[in-house]
């Protein structure tokens, strides 16, 4: 793996700066594939409640590298644990591992058949720049990178790394989220976190005296989620897309001549897997032109739906309880005068984030005792443990428009 | 000036929050032109340098109507000074001070004929959301909004506050881009500032204990022009822009097929003032859309020059000091097969942080000194006076495309 | 309530700036008592382990009072339940709450009869500079003020917001010893707290939409008590403050020549309370010179522990879990030629953070509903709830000699 | 130099952490003589204005002994320029560099006859803990650590990271003090300039690229003296210092059984260098002591200037220009009843921040140009320059007891 001549350094307001002394991860951040993230915002819609939360996924990916690069280099038991050529997998795994991510990523996938990581795989393993990049550098490398990312790699040590209950992917955007939006909400001692992880049996453990702040991860993840990621205003927001998306995809079925002019979404209306080169056209400017456009149709509710989504008018919600209230508001809606197939919308937050530490083993954070026996975190951490077996929160929100209730 | 049923407070990292008292505010928030500054960044180009400088003119804009807020509300002189009037007029003027900014705000100047001051008065004083939610308020509230943006308002209070050495613009903008930018250079300190300004002669003035805080800020302002504002690869990439908007004018002319589906860009083609309509849909998101399609254009050199915008392919530049070695820049770039017309592009960034403190006098920072008198800035700041007298830093710059050095 | 001529700001990186308006408030400031808490650490001996945590009882103190007056001035609902009578008595008491704390707060409270809450009514009710200031401006205020402090006020708002489980106390301490520690573990929003406070029924409720808000307030402070105040270092100083208070008095009772010149502590082996004017003398200043001068007492005893004390030998610890392990250690102590009496010293660290919420119900933080009724915060957080009923973590420590290990 | 088992790392706010390797920086930090200065405040008597400014100068060491191991293993340049024993000399050095400080420091230094540089230098050179680990690590190392602090070592860049104008000292304690005041005037990229640091003919020079950066260095060390070091109102706190101890003095000579109990002070009163035994009794524990018991002397100047001390009983100020004008502020003092000699202060800051950079050549920061010249910062910044040819700014403060003014 070549070395650059210089160390470039980005300042990053979260980590202080982003250290780059690879040659391929340089090509890597400068192919259009990963340049095309700074079209997409981290947090899809949360910008529409959080204004200042307007941060990319390319950002984002830069933090994941640099913490994955920090745990390979300054901790001593995982640089021991790995060969050179780990390293740099999982350091471009670390880079990569977003890449496929469509606009409002959400909503791109709920209109999508394949998964954002079938496109982050499909972009590594063929027909890219950055597939050139990888393969020149080894002909293993696309297919090592994309193992990580799909969770097929041999040594769990890097797929935790970048994918799991403690991976770099959490850890970054936990920080970056608390510093973009101005909430204190997501703050944890990352420099802790880094310095109390150890390795057994090729898995990271996390030491004894480290739970506390590992608790204190956990619960910064919780309070994000509930205070930002399932904010209402930004699901509304999601509701909005959604509908749009719907109504897109049955306009084009029944009248196709009205959308054939907004070639960005053509693609995703044939309904099969994009190419790269469609992926890499498509990101959240594409969309927006695509909402002007689209203001501008013959069909009436494609031109009210884009509207509201550029000039955020958004729906309202009330929390729910049953199927029977989900069907009246169905009827209510309906007699009012809007198809709710596509102005109506139910939202499930089911505490998500305590299900990982039920549920599979293997998914556990692991926790090295003083005695060197390793318990997993729900054993050893009284407050997760209580957490566990707490009741959970769920909330089902209906979402409709904000003119009914006027 | 009907208030809220309840306070809107928005999170902002730079403020803490938002507070929204006044309907108006929030009517202006919401309309279309107000909600398209988030698909304008405020520091155009910049985070093609700083990778976090992604924050909209959308929270910027923001952030001036609170500090005006906090002055007219916090501060009991301005407060005793200002009617009622007087004070939605200010915090109106403040919150849409940016309104009329075109897409990479210098690139876009460049190659308009008019300024973002003209824009912002147009939406101001007709055909738009905005001028109705002004008008209904009151039938002079336009005009009078407008005055104040275009240095025009009888009360010079009301333009300072807004736009002068020491306006709530300048104070959001250094501590907004130091925090989005991850850089502590245009830190000062704002709590002290709004507290130790006075009114005297339908002046802002500063009390004499302030002095420092204002070097300070003056100081912060400066290293941010060159840390931030003039970093030449910031630079670079309005190099690129201005060679693509100068070729996209050219094609325009001599062969208009290749680009008349450029919709978004015909309008400033055209050469006239562009409708508020126009403008409306003139935002980064249809620029960096038209940067894609430009790219499969049959024009070679604009396909070069969007591919270069869209991917990031930068110019590389050297410090020139005299017109001789401008000139033999453009005999290599052009002995090389590069137009230098479109492929080279010569910036002075001209020491403009002192300028504004020397010339007319009634731009000058005023002092309210203990014994009662006011001082210019310059006349009561060793620092400021030592400033003005030093000589100037002044740098020219060549821009040219990198392979040129490979 | 005379107001000063000029509102006092004092910076504080908590808060910003304390804001002082009124004569009273600056007056109890400048009185002897209060300087006095310039010389007791608000973290007795934890700054033997974050190093930085040197802040004072007096910079605490002054943030105590700024959160008291920004609830009863910004906050609407508190602002119109308290008479102008009513906020000074709260604003007093929440600014002299601590007035009464030894040197080593918990080390002074082990050797005394007393609490810190009988010493600070003492000052407030009778024979003080501060008793003096509170008299002059009301003769009720002492009585008024010492009822908040002892709980014994009629109106439970003004006790709940010097001390309950949402306190302005705590909400300053967890923030102030976060700050000063560098740790980011007691960090919670506190704007927001202060905006989602109301009143129902002479009580402080919080609004359920700040539900999470105060579930992360509770963790930090969970996370303070494990990271920051139960550290086994800090805990091994005082350790060495019991043993050594511990021999001190039996020196007293059998050689009273040996400790006669430490007149610093003499009042306090004499076992009665201490006057006012003793109390004012004794600070951690003329401890510290006290142990200096111990160290050349005749008592060896006296000696060795008053030197760990002043050059930071500190004890060793283990964990134990049973009388009959205390036990062993104490034979082993013993056997080594230590007396258990002053060199050995078991420590339960009882989970109180969770106590409060059980027990009993006029203790918990109530919320308010959507719906408008009050619920336990126990019932309406499921966090609250699992930590609750879940187990409770406690350890048990037993400090000795470094020595006995090597 | 033999490694710790583990490496020790101290939570700092300002750093981060503070890591430590090496057993000779630990044992030195637990010798009595370090533990010594948590007695000492960083900044004398800033906290009586700056009341969170508790800081002690036993974190400051630690601070600057942590930026000289950041540069001596971070910094490539100066890594290779030094020789493994120059490296502990100069860190050993850091953590040292402050040992010698007596309490109050200037108000000590005035009435002592010896530096804290020559009462450092003796601590290292003998008779004391530190010098037996300093002597038992390698005979040399007392001596040569001694030189770097008195700028005598053969190496100038060990003098340079320690006592210069960008020394570890300065770059520590601007961040630190700024920090602890809760001010943001001492804020600068300390990041920054560890990475522009290089190494030319033994001394440190510091790259083009990173003049912004330094003269943000150099303002944010302006700002800090006027609005924090050169404070009237701890300024006031010295002056009645000042006098307490000339009266001190005076007292010892005319009566001095009236203070012959005062054992802290009888060393200083004997005018002699103190032995490094009673430097290490002399603290501002010890002094605050003294001051309640001088509190209770029979000389009435004694215990009224004691009891200020004690009490933040403030002199009042008046800022004057003239002899003239000081002669007849001593008439008025006199003739109201007071003492000049011990009534009266007077206090010249003049403009010191920018005297170093003028005089002598071998004193100024020195800049690596882009051609790999070197060039005086004043020659090649225009700030510099401006600053260093501007006016110098000086103030005289005559201060007297505030009741003069009632």
């Amino acid at each position: 793996m070549s070395l650059l001549n210089e160390i470039k350094v980005l300042r990053d307001p979260v980590h202080g700066y982003i250290h780059i002394h690879d040659k391929i991860i340089w090509d890597c951040m400068n192919a259009p594939e990963f340049q095309r993230l700074r079209r997409i915002h981290q947090l899809g819609t949360t910008h529409q409640v959080y204004h200042t939360a307007e941060h990319s996924r390319f950002a984002h990916s830069l933090g994941v590298y640099e913490i994955v690069r920090r745990l390979i280099t300054e901790n001593e038991e995982i640089s021991n644990a790995l060969t050179d050529y780990e390293k740099m997998t999982v350091m471009v795994a670390a880079l990569l591992h977003d890449i496929g991510h469509g606009p409002f990523s959400h909503s791109f996938e709920q209109i999508s058949s394949y998964s954002h990581e079938d496109y982050t795989c499909n972009i590594i393993l063929r027909d890219s720049k950055i597939h050139d990049i990888l393969y020149a550098e080894d002909p293993d490398l696309p297919n090592d990178v994309a193992n990580v990312i799909r969770h097929t790699h041999p040594n769990p040590l890097l797929v935790q790394m970048v994918s799991s209950q403690l991976d770099a992917d959490r850890m970054d955007y936990l920080l970056r989220d608390a510093y973009f939006t101005g909430t204190s909400y997501g703050e944890y001692d990352l420099e802790r976190v880094l310095r109390t992880v150890r390795v057994r049996d090729h898995r990271m453990v996390v030491k004894e005296s480290g739970i506390h702040t590992i608790e204190d991860y956990i619960m910064a993840r919780y309070h994000m989620y509930w205070q930002v990621y399932y904010h209402p205003v930004g699901r509304s927001y999601e509701a909005i897309l959604h509908g749009l998306f719907e109504r897109l995809r049955d306009v084009y079925e029944e009248d196709p001549e009205d959308v054939s002019h907004l070639m960005m979404f053509l693609p995703l209306l044939q309904h099969q897997m994009l190419t790269n080169r469609e992926l890499l056209e498509l990101d959240e400017c594409s969309c927006q032109y695509g909402f002007q456009l689209m203001s501008k149709c013959k069909d009436t509710i494609l031109r009210d739906l884009s509207d509201r989504a550029l000039n955020r008018r958004l729906f309202d919600y009330d929390t729910i309880v049953s199927v029977e209230q989900e069907y009246s508001y169905k009827q209510w809606i309906s007699s009012m005068g809007y198809d709710p197939e596509y102005y109506m919308y139910v939202d499930r937050t089911e505490a998500r984030p305590y299900e990982p530490y039920k549920g599979q083993e293997e998914n556990e954070i692991l926790v090295l005792m003083r005695d060197g026996t390793v318990k997993r975190l729900s054993e050893a951490s009284v407050i997760v443990n209580a957490i566990l077996n707490g009741q959970n929160k769920n909330e089902k929100k209906v979402f409709y428009p904000k003119e009914l209730n006027e």
